[in-house]
């Protein structure tokens, strides 16, 4: 709970605009909306700097639907959806203006298009396999505001291709670094550039990959500098981080 | 290999200022300095914005002044120098101007204090145990040029203990959680400020913690958005990558 | 085999009631029946407070029904049948009095809806994809005689969620908290309640989640006190357990 | 924070008693007490039924001795110190009354031997190499004001000698159950008694015991029901989780 | 290769009867036959008291028909089919003549029923769902000549089941013990008897079971003595090894 | 409980011999004799048909000497003390008549060398660093009652080694084969004789080797039959089973 | 980049044949053809001594299609693609001339049967279902140009086939060992001959093979000296290895 | 056992040269010389290319003595003695010609510095803190007769480092890759050159490297052709099984 809101409210009780019982009832109900299957947070933009967001998986066609309509009652844009079945996707689509995009099952809905942070972020994959990832991971940059380019099918196994690509890395602001098998993209991404680079394991691979856990670890032991991770797959969670960092010190945040 | 470097080496070989041997030979002797066992990258702010840091661990004491010596005299100031033994903080101190901390290890050489960077980087920790790796992260920070605010035993068990500090965490531009054991603290502050927050696991505690990768994992599949993680007790790498975001526009970079 | 049921034994031997091979066999067909596949525990509530319950997983209906048979011929009611298939559902809600509920594919033949504890159990999940592990803890532990209050999508990622629900969770006598991904949810509650927290980690999530091993890890490191750990997605031991523990010292025992 | 706490500082805040900036104040600093290297919570026996325990490991002997000194200036007693070194110890005892035993390594200040709780709670170990986890736990329980059984030497290997203890056993409120190696006594216990158990893995074996783990899984799997599990060698976190369980219903809690 | 059978060929070459050249050959190509898909192995059940066995899984019905085909040619007997899929047990009937049980996937070719081995082997198991690995491993034994008790149901958390059979157990030469999730039940036989307990841990359960790496690493760590482990799963390899055990010292070998 | 001992109790009670409670108080006591630190179980030789075993790890050289001195009041002989300390088994050696070996650190107290089972057991072994648990295995075999031939360093990498032992191995009645590293001795040996093979990875090695546990999981997979396998460095645990199948079908029993 | 390659294009730059800045765009865009969804890299075999191979899994059938046509138009032969899905497989047969084998799922487009390596590669497998990632190595190898010796079902359990295969090993430049379950083979393999074997885990198997993980730390652990290993179930890279090597010191390299 | 050899006994039995009873002891005890506490294998030479290497660990000096004593009588060099203790080093050192390395704790007897291979054998490394691996392997390459260029602290986050030494890299007849932290080396140096890399995860590192466990998978994982790995630490394989390709195709092996 903010310091201010809490001031505010104190002041009004003291001021007896509010009864001491009405102000603890409005700390506690003020910030969501409870639909019974999920509390919606409209608060969570003055919070956070970003909207929330909705997880596809495991909801109901329905019960997005319901979440999207309160959001949208309020003025909500760019609404990021995730991880939508075929089903749901088709379930919105006939009910809201939505962009799906079917590899990274990722739709927006209310697009707008508006780019509201300065300089770009650089979505880099090692291979063709990891695309899924990278876009979900792309669209989410995008949709919340952010210009995003693509450097995909880099590896590090032929480094000239990456080579090649050296001006776009050097001049994004955040790199997301996209690698299954290996993780190795990572480190010598992170050793080129002097942006934060955000790595993501995928799953992608076979053999003693163990669905992920290769890439992982190898990621977190990166020897480069100015490297995180986020989980296996979450390409979501990488370009939401990517964002904010791209909105610091400039843009219509 | 950077663009325009290229560029300019083929401009002066066009111009007759280089044969082309000399060209290819300065490509590849220009960025470093080789010291038998070790090769120092005089270059790297340059190319990353940031000098290149010693790991102290697995190098002599001579070794470690024949880097700094090196790097001396090329004017580099706020040198830092990770995971010193007694034995080499010893050797350096009576060697070098350093300011030293023993519980993180980490020394730094030739300190100015300068502050380069606008707002604060905010360290939090769930515990007193976890302080050397905190430690290691703040001071890696403020060598940096990083303000940086302290917030240290506000472990999620006692949540009061957190909320008091909530207005250091929330106008922080970048917060470091520190958090070995069950690793929540790195969620419930991701859900709290709308800044990124790097989460560092830290191997202590005991049992079924498996040398951090219990709090590893939980942070991981942390819930908040805007988390990234990095490796178990990389409290340098966490002030480092904290110190890049915390540059970005603005400060002197 | 408990020594007052031995001793009763013995003096019937004595008295000339039981002649000694009789009471031998005495000793060993009595606790139970054997249906051939499965053998039915008649004892079990006086032994352990609770009757046995029947694992629908990998019993055929017909199994389960016979089972069911065998109980209610001794007058068993409120009888709990865990993780039923549709067609099992199916075939017992014709033969016996059920009330099963889908997402928790649990069921309670000859449901009472009896109250038999004082106080009552919250259970507490952090996200609505964890609903099926909480309905099966919930709906245990109201078979067994409990009141329950289920309070759903408090993840600690949105601390004010929680909070609004704290007079609910500190009045509780025993708590139930229900988490996947990072398990967080089990110390920021174990830190605010004083009494029993049963924490039950599920498998829900995906990357580095493991099937449920990083919210097991992150339960087992609690540092909060009071807190013990269930296996992952054992709903119906966390409701039993629970039910122990709320009518320990009252209630119809 | 509580309701009822804020409520009354609302009231006084409309009563003109408090201004509201002093309530936002207390707010904060009310419940704790920072002694610079430690929060000290002085209301957590209001808030949780128990007061604060000191975790002595990473602790110097100054600050425990710190914590202790401030936590009798407020009258308390049978303060827990687990974990402690043998320079603690020695350096403690010299300065407080203490109730020390080397093998749990856990000390009692200022110790009363006031019993609060109804019943008593048993603590079995299967050998006698895990009488430190054991003793761990028996003294916490006992310091928090319970009676306490102890049942050492009864592993799952030799059934008789369990079998012989199972009245001291079946009349216990809560039973501890401490294994290394396989963990069985768990389950056996789980399934002879019908009160809650608390299992205990310890780090006790060789070979593919892996520190625990081996223990850890079978406990998690048992097969009875009424069991749940807290981390590999912990002894205090069982004995305070058995307390409570213990308390509920009957004597002075 | 065997002393024995090299001095005959050696004494056969000296006699004139072997020329160097036909020795060599006949000590490579005698012990097997090349099928093509497969090197059937008749001089098995000489080197090693037992016949081949046919491992159904990842056969063609076409191949494991051509292995049968070449044993019945050389007269063979109870031979031993396991892990066949519908459609290779239908296709096999159909050619040949066999006891197939569907359960265990587990077919015997000629069944002869003979009984060559003194005494019995027991089965005992948990729960029921353990019984396909508790069949393979009694058809198994039965097919290799042994008369084989079952005893299903008997899990440790309901001991008065297991005690109740106590004496099928303790005169029994040779007891499996199969069990999944914590797998107590190895440890607690294997304090009972004074014969050999071959525990098969069975990959039965969900949560922290992990694919029965629970029960195996619970069975491997038993404190029982005379208890060893084969693989999860594999009750063709306890049945097998448990037949070898019980034509020890006696039986028709 | 044994059937036989119940129905001689009860039959004494009929007869008016013993009263119901002395019955009661007879089925609890008779079988172990309490130490305070320790069970000795009187009865173990007559149900498992050896006598108990002293595990000397975690015990006081006191303890140790207070076992013994109960068993050898009972004219035990042939005692075996596993892992003693050097301080064990001087202390011991003072005042018992033991055959100590320092490798494996197993004592014999009061042995006899008798030789009571028919045939031999065979210990084969990959490396001269798998000694101690070699040894462990030998010497308990032999205060068995069991003769036993030693085949060392006959690692699989250099087969011609192994094969010329051959006949040594055909000849046993039961091998024991310890291995390290990635344990394919086991499968080797267990392919080539046709008697049980109980294999004990031992935690020698370095790198992948985990502790034993590339050892233990490549014994598990052996593809040979017959094969069944103990826990790590569990070289007294294959001594005591190879001794029991030893004795099995003749022998002095 | 190759230092000769820069040589030659700083020559013409310096005799004006070359602008620089058109020197750095063919610095970057030479080595590789940009398709959109993949970067066709024609220098690979400059380069690395083998074309660059398509890993057909995750590619529809069109794009493997393009990078084929691609490769073809200059002139490209013997074209490997890997795990091609069975609509692939099709679409490409009808379009390309291509040598395809269902259970490997490997295709050689453009097949010219050249041999170009002295010597064999031998692959040598423990059991009949390992046959598909053997098939993978052996394809690969012979399309590189390499005769190839294929000895299936060896496995160490039944030595004596292996023994009698000898010969075709001992001969060979290099073997392929693949083995699931313990991997032994790798090991003995190793011992016997003294060229290069390069071991294949595959994740054939059950109960705690654990996907290949269990032959892949046995394989890394062999005790036999010049053996190293590639992925589980990775036929492909073993082959391409193998290649390399039989190509040295000889052949039509 | 090589069918030459068996071939040339079998016609000395032909002919009278020898009885059938002397040719099969000449069959086992040709192949190496037993000394109690190991057996030296004199043809190993002659079979495997390389004679046999004394692993140092586990030995005593007298032991490693001996082995060497037996071995010098026999006129052999360049004997590799790996993993010695200082003690060992020193009492070698005293009695044989010995050329040691305490860093790698590698020693030559009777060096010869001979060099029977062509080309050279290129050891890369990523970190200074690698060294002791990469000298095992260096070392052992050059005693075998090796050529070797060392091209250390050339990790994959500092590109520049690795791209300058790439000549000597490209003209390698065999790599070996030793790195630990994320291993990435191998990747990146596997897709830059033609030849045979070997890959060697070491142990160095902290965190979530898991005592090589990162670098293995990592590597094992790579994306780049041609490249193959040993176990973790094994710089003596790497060695070894480079020296092996290296003499393939040339030189006086």
């Amino acid at each position: 709970m903010e310091k201010q809101q809490i001031l505010e409210l104190l002041q009004q009780v003291r001021d007896g605009a509010l009864t001491p019982e009405e102000a603890v009832l409005q700390m506690k109900i003020q910030p969501f909306q409870d639909l019974g299957y999920a509390m919606v947070d409209h608060h969570r933009r003055l919070r956070q700097g970003a909207q929330e967001v909705i997880y596809g998986a495991g909801k109901t066609p329905q019960q997005i639907d319901g979440i999207l309509t309160a959001m949208e009652s309020r003025d909500a844009t760019d609404i990021i959806v995730t991880r939508m079945s075929d089903e749901a996707a088709e379930y919105i689509a006939q009910r809201h203006t939505m962009d799906f995009e079917p590899l990274s099952r990722l739709g927006i809905v209310k697009p707008t298009g508006r780019i509201t942070a300065p300089g770009y972020i650089a979505v880099v994959s090692g291979g063709t396999s990891d695309m899924a990832v990278c876009e979900e991971a792309a669209r989410t940059a995008a949709a919340m505001g952010n210009r995003v380019e693509r450097v995909y099918d880099v590896g590090v196994a032929g480094l000239h291709r990456l080579l090649a690509k050296l001006d776009v890395l050097m001049q994004a602001r955040v790199v997301i670094a996209v690698a299954g098998m290996e993780g190795a993209l990572a480190s010598v991404v992170g050793g080129l550039v002097d942006c934060p680079v955000i790595a993501v394991p995928t799953s992608v691979g076979y053999g003693a990959n163990f669905g992920g856990l290769s890439a992982l670890l190898s990621m977190l032991n990166s020897c480069a500098s100015g490297v995180s991770v986020v989980n296996i797959d979450n390409g979501f969670g990488a370009g939401y981080l990517a964002s904010i960092i791209n909105h610091m010190g400039g843009g219509n945040e």
